[in-house]
């Protein structure tokens, strides 16, 4: 999906909502347990339920991973019924050396069928480019919502050349920018920092930005 | 597997040997794709030429995740085929908020029955803190073999109370060690930084280093 297109269903919508899909299979209805694949059933019935008002789907692999080859199963079933014109995310937080990269590249847009992959930036450049394609989006972990999120990215870092008053989450928006535009690139900044938004956008004006609250 | 048993396999053995199992369908032998399962097949005839010589097995994730679910089935039936006796290292580079980390240490280690799994440490103690289980093994990304770990592994940090001379892969390798002992944590170290294998001794002296030349 394009840049364009996610604005206009933005628009369309009067939305910016991304729903997860996290299904737990220890959490769902009982009677939807009697069905043949409740995992998928459930996501169905939340689809039907918010595909005109939201803009994105986020299911997270973990959910569908732990449950075996079954559980991708699920996930397939599920990418096949959510509208073409509604955004997905495959929150897989991936992110390996180039060949590795290109394999869950593979993965998440050609077998799968997503618009878009979180990434965790550690490894760098070639981890992160493999899954920049046309029309596909890479969604760049800078500042999470977790509370571990202190431990690194919020280290300063001294970089030659400028003044060691940043930090590692802010070095990883700035730098991650000369790898790709504001038209396959986006980045999770956690919604439970909201005191750094303003220096957020003073690095990343124009760039999506994802993030939940935990 | 204890940290004892891996000790006693690498002396019985006399062998530090792990073999990956990056299995391509696309460069497997063409005799083996008349069969049911050829990745399967490729990883049996491996495993057998080879579990007298190496004391552990590193699938990659990523080469069995793009097959789709039937991808999973052929890592399932490879994982059943490992000796009891070798290590197993899921090469998956997992790591995100606490209940999601959660589901993928239920993944490998509950339900493909996998002895440790590389995790990356850029969402910090809470995303590492979920796969460590007893007898199971982070092995966390500290310094990786990729020439993107120059991008940020390599940063100069700055802590409160130190002296700015630090880099990021060397307060990932402090700084992880409150939150496991040598018993359950292993960090990656590329073998393309043979220069810097005497700064990790000096941080990490008894853990377990795992890492490739790419």
């Amino acid at each position: 999906m394009t840049r364009e297109q996610l604005f206009q269903q933005i628009k369309i919508k009067r939305s910016y909502l991304c729903i997860g899909l996290d299904t737990d299979i220890k959490k769902i209805p009982p009677h939807l347990l009697k069905k043949e694949d409740p995992i998928f059933e459930f996501n169905k019935q939340i689809i039907e339920a918010t595909s005109d008002y939201c803009v994105a789907y986020k299911p997270n692999l973990a959910f569908y991973e732990s449950l075996g080859p079954a559980g991708l199963v699920s996930l397939e079933k599920t990418m096949s019924i959510i509208p073409k014109n509604i955004f997905t995310i495959a929150d897989a937080k991936r992110g390996d050396i180039g060949n590795t990269s290109e394999m869950y590249a593979n993965t998440f847009y050609d077998y799968y069928k997503f618009d878009s992959v979180t990434v965790a930036p550690y490894m760098g450049k070639d981890s992160v480019v493999p899954f920049l394609r046309k029309d596909k989006w890479v969604i760049l972990l800078a500042l999470t919502s977790n509370s571990g999120s202190l431990d690194f990215q919020m280290t300063e870092v001294f970089l030659p050349g400028t003044q060691a008053d940043f930090k590692l989450y802010q070095h990883v928006l700035r730098h991650a920018q000369q790898w790709a535009g504001t038209d396959q690139l986006m980045f999770v900044i956690g919604a439970t920092h909201p005191e750094l938004f303003k220096e957020v956008r003073k690095i990343a004006p124009d760039h999506f930005l994802a993030g939940s609250g935990e």
